[in-house]
């Protein structure tokens, strides 16, 4: 991991970009307070693909989370922003998208040919900079995920030993076969569920968190459409880490 | 309302037993911060009935509510507790209880027998309760709803201009014809849901979540069964009266 560049913000909070590997995108960000006498820790941001696109939203989240003293990262996935394209990902997408704006049920090879070659290249790549990250001596673990995609948040959550809690976005498909993964997972859950998500399968959303085998699972559910998560939603997600990460 | 009884908690709070009308027993709590200067909310505690059964948990309730400087009332439901029963109730009380011991659907029918005349009886002596403890210099509107029968809730919210917001407990059964007036509330609802909740219908508690007809609506299901709603839930509860009637 080389960092790239960084700025701090007037809340004190440092931004750090950052290339994982060969070509990987990635920005951490740290509150003022985080130090190798008293490590912060870590937040993993999950997100839909695109950071350029997402930087708005999840700079918001990492600064709301420094605020109670969290460090958040993320890294670009596969076949999004500035990595390269993948032909196959980009058709599996354009048929989901024409699927939901039709009304149609999005069928399970779509869900399939999308979302499981993401989960099997970037897991390890989420992977590998957990790594890194817990490596700076002003983080430590364990370390939480925040966000989408889900599908890599049940996976990380299954294989990830340092991911110690997860707050869940159901804002995407999981392949039905990553159900009997979820049943492996005991960490602490938080999932939030846009209930008038138009671009999500809710029934999907609500048979995934009642498969999920941890003892402590909560499902949260509010209004506002795919990109209207309220603002207490993500006190609640914070709290949440309090109870599971400090 | 006529008090008869009362009593200080270490940490303040006021309680009072009262009777309302001729023989409804109720109880009222106020935090030591309560007074004609400075009057506290309040919040109407629901519950399946029994008041001497129920008050562990009503108390520990309301002390968690004062902590945040709420006042808390509840009253006794019809033919419960000490107050005269009734066949018809008991019948159809039976009745559903053995259906969710034998595993067996519960019919609409029996939900209609239990919970209807319940709904009727009761509300008016809740919308009584209110006119009496808003009158008390302490205690001032709005006031929000917490808990169950989460019919009654649904009456309330959808007939009583004085409730402003409720916490519902989606743990009883809910005549279908209901669902029609879930989708006349308006004020913003948070819905507690306990997953694996095996006495009661997660899929008709679903159902009236999507019906309610508030812009502002959170579901929060949580493990733990009927009796385990986590201590976080409750503070959340707080929290979003916080939000909406202070």
């Amino acid at each position: 991991m080389r960092f790239t560049s960084e700025q701090r913000f007037d809340d004190g909070v440092l931004e750090r970009e950052f290339t994982l590997g060969d070509d990987i995108p990635g920005i951490l960000w740290t509150p003022a307070s985080a130090t190798a006498a008293s490590p912060a820790r870590l937040i993993l941001a999950g997100h839909p693909g695109g950071l350029p696109m997402m930087y708005p939203r999840l700079v918001a989240r990492a600064r709301h989370a420094a605020a109670e003293g969290y460090a958040s990262a993320s890294i670009e996935l596969p076949w999004s922003g500035d990595r390269p394209r993948s032909a196959d990902a980009d058709e599996a997408r354009a048929e989901l998208r024409a699927a939901v704006r039709a009304g149609e049920p999005v069928s399970d090879d779509v869900v399939d040919r999308l979302v499981l070659p993401l989960v099997e290249q970037s897991v390890p790549e989420w992977r590998a900079a957990l790594d890194d990250l817990l490596a700076l001596p002003e983080i430590c673990g364990p370390a939480g995920f925040a966000g989408g995609v889900i599908a890599i948040g049940v996976r990380l959550a299954a294989v990830e030993p340092r991911i110690a809690a997860a707050v869940l976005f159901a804002g995407s498909y999981v392949p039905r076969r990553m159900f009997e993964e979820a049943r492996q997972v005991t960490i602490p859950l938080h999932v939030l569920l846009q209930w008038d998500d138009e671009g999500n399968d809710r029934q999907m959303a609500l048979d995934l968190f009642d498969a999920f085998g941890s003892a402590e699972k909560t499902l949260q559910a509010n209004m506002g459409g795919h990109t209207g998560v309220p603002q207490f939603a993500a006190d609640n997600a914070n709290r949440f880490f309090d109870r599971h990460l400090k």
